[in-house]
């Protein structure tokens, strides 16, 4: 944290000001907190309470993927409230991650949950861009915790020669995933003249962007 | 709302089923509900509450852009927290969006509110992706609204000859603007093969982007 | 923290203590936060979610009392979850509010949200009284904004001899509206010595009251 | 609970329609529940955390309320935030209401919480309007409970010739208070033509109301 | 952070990092609020909302335990969601604690809600243990209040000769019980091996607690 | 309730009734979702933050525990808002949880958020009891989650002869600890006669309980 550096000649009331300057400012910045639900646990509708057993509240789901060699490109498996209903009204979930060599998780946001990262092999290069435009990048060596802070725009890459994998954790059973690129210039199909003036620039050009990101012809 | 055809064959069994498959996904979407604050309003740590008048709770900065003739290009003008200090707490804000012929508010996302668009003059085309990456669109006539959910990809644009107005409502005082092409191809400066490996093409293609998006020269 | 020591004159200690006193003041007044819901939007149950486009997200009810003449009386049409099932989940709503010349939307609060007035034509005379009991009064003309914290005691008032017309915004897609002359002197017909004694007046007083607020009588 | 008729000749497809409606309508009337502080309790800024004991947990301000005669008029004796900072951040408070034979807490709302009055000596009767302008009274006996919805206006009435005591738990620990009586027509002084226009009635009714509720005048 | 040291060189701009770090900690104690429903009240899906009347709002299920002689041990009545459905949605519930000589209300947490106890006769010994494992403790005679923040163990003794009696109300309309002897040597038969680790004792010791804490045989 | 048989001669009546009940229980189980921060992050109030980089966003503090060899005993490394002021408003944090052959993280409740642990390495078995008493209890291997519900009493055992690692992450930045064995029988020093008629045994069983979970004498 910066230092702070107290000029001489600043007064007693003017150091004041700063402080109360500081506290007006802090109300912008405050925690909200950890809602409950009103049960311990949500019951799916379709299941008789009287079965639940410890097996309900566990997932082998993300076995393979943190067992598995990694990927040539970059995978996630999922532990969310879609995979696990268990999850349902508990706040938190899971993705596991995999990096091949020279991969990346693309720019990305999550609409509900800021998403907690521990680099658990290799090494990933990490950043995001915050509301106010300003880019904040790290190197992350294995047992490393980045923090991507909701609805930021982000990304991950694995610049090494070694695969890599990664743990996030998520505040929201359900935190959502907006791909950029694949939403703007993917399946969703946006005329390609709200994304030529978006983008300011041409038709031409979205269309190279859009023919990048089209799924693979399937073979005969 | 789509019509609800019920095939005679169908046993009462199965539909009950249908009804508990239905009822099992509701809490997926649930409404989280207003939180309150725990006083009437804030008064700014700067200011002495007896001084508050009713003149606090006004704000006038609007006036212009709805009045004004309308810009050659998009622009907005906000009453949000940041300008208007008697928000904190309240939940809610407002922007005025102003479209020159054939302009466009580029995709962008709020990550702390829905926005509720009001057309005030002229037309727009309107369109948002949901996360799972279905495309919709609308077009809108003065007078109509509508609803762009929390955290996802939208814009709107004037496709007309005429100029056009609209004002937006935030559940937010503050629910912050993430611009896509500026985050990640604008002033923030995204390394280039981080993006060209995101979007799936070449760092030239990049560099365009970005030069397209560059801030114009000052002038000597 | 240590312990604080207070010196006769007006020290760098004492202030401290304001300070400090302001900080702890500040708990009482912060911000809750708007909370998100578990998916983008709700879709209602008697639809079938593939069947959801653009037109789901847009509302035209307000077209008419936007662009209609002003009326002689006061009136409102609004777009909360009611009117426009979307907005369940998104915190959100409006209502177009109608003044004649002379008239007054009557003393009234809102139960679950703050409201962001925007007077669109004409000019509003506007107040409210907080929970200690202090009134804010304003005059506002077109373009000017102005907050109603949630709960309060609040009306707007024609007074010139032009017609008006308000848009308002509330942080809940259901702020709720309690109108204290009809709850407490109309249809909901609370017994009169309850009204006499909370208003400390007479009974006859109380029933001229619930007359001139009475419905008028149906023609024949 | 309203028993359920179902109609013989009514056809399963129609009673699953009535079933979804009800599924539909349930997202309506959620819980939110009730959110955490980030820590156990909160220590006043101006307190030592160190020098906090059970002490602090403790409030006796009630206990005149509680053991005292009844009072001629309605007196009330709260322990809420203001008086008891120990509450802060714990979502709950509570009032001591004492009746003498015949008084009224008047009509009232509290903006940031709902009520739970117990009626701990004598009898009342109780009543509240919901937005949508429908009356709920009952008679209520030492022991019995009633609930005060979140912002509907309310009141208790000791209609007998003994005196009545009752406590009120809030789930808020500053719920607020709007006292109709004296927000309209007391202390605050709204504008006589504003309350006239507002109440259907002229200004020497509004003067009349206004004069008995104002405060005696001092002796010299 | 490090021990905070107070000489008497003590420099302006120093106490201006005093205050610096107190306000940096603030945000680590902050009210979170009381969230709202989107209706007045709940009505049960199985009701027909036109036959709602005041006796919904209701309960007379408290009246027993109020007026009861105090019995042997310690009985608890409720009138929490469960009990009472109107709650549903209203964020506050009570209970009410009848402790014989003696007896003593195991210790316990809520999971969902503070509690904010009022003794109504005789007299109590509170206690409660902070999650930094400091223990509070309080001798409350009747009309004190005490408040046991949400999730910390906590426990009442009446240590006198004469029956006692308490109210208690939580800020949620369903707070959740953990009683400890109960959950930990209780019914729910958790493997003895598990709590002699747990406990750092023999299983001959876990046994006894089990066998002390089991139901008593039923007669034949 | 019961599993649900569907029997032909049930009526459609009684299905739509089984449907409602399980309707209007719903509203006892919904999600309250996960609430925002109004700024992306939160800066500390010591640091200008202007100088906040991406290092700000990292905590290197698990390494250790994550590449350690297994302790003998059971031993925990947190990245919650006190070791890592970066989550502060992000609601979510990790524990490494590290496991020697027949250790165990003894029975505890965290007050502020629901867990949900992976098996990092070996095999754990774990247990819960709801709030109605139930246990549920669950064998683990490497690759596996489960969640605890917020507020339950829960445990992990390692009952194999490898050592064990876990990572566990909330769904809060400061979910709190409550240490049952410790809380109950440790350093707090509860009174004696407290415990005894809490858990029904005598004041020598819990001196010896006590003594066991006392801190070893310091070597002189």
């Amino acid at each position: 944290m910066a230092a702070l550096k107290v000029n001489n000649s600043m007064t007693t009331s003017s150091l004041l000001l700063v402080v109360l300057l500081a506290l007006w400012a802090a109300p912008l910045a405050v925690v909200a907190g950890d809602p409950d639900i009103l049960t311990d646990y949500i019951v799916p509708a379709t299941a008789n309470p009287a079965n639940i057993t410890g097996a309900f509240f566990a997932y082998s789901g993300l076995r393979g993927a943190l067992a598995a060699q990694a990927p040539e490109n970059f995978t996630v498996a999922k532990a969310s409230m879609a995979e696990f209903p268990a999850l349902n009204g508990q706040s938190v979930s899971y993705a596991v991650l995999s990096y091949g060599p020279g991969s990346i998780n693309p720019t990305h946001t999550h609409p509900r949950a800021s998403e907690l990262l521990l680099v658990l092999d290799g090494a990933l290069s990490v950043g995001f861009v915050d509301t106010a435009g300003k880019l904040f990048t790290q190197d992350l060596a294995a047992g490393d915790v980045f923090v991507f802070p909701k609805g930021t725009v982000h990304w991950q890459c694995n610049t090494g020669t070694q695969p890599a994998k990664a743990l996030s954790a998520f505040g929201s059973a359900a935190a959502g995933l907006v791909s950029l690129p694949a939403t703007l210039f993917g399946a969703s199909d946006i005329d390609d003249v709200v994304l030529a003036k978006s983008f300011k620039t041409d038709v031409a050009t979205i269309q190279k962007l859009k023919a990048g990101l089209a799924p693979p012809p399937k073979k005969p």
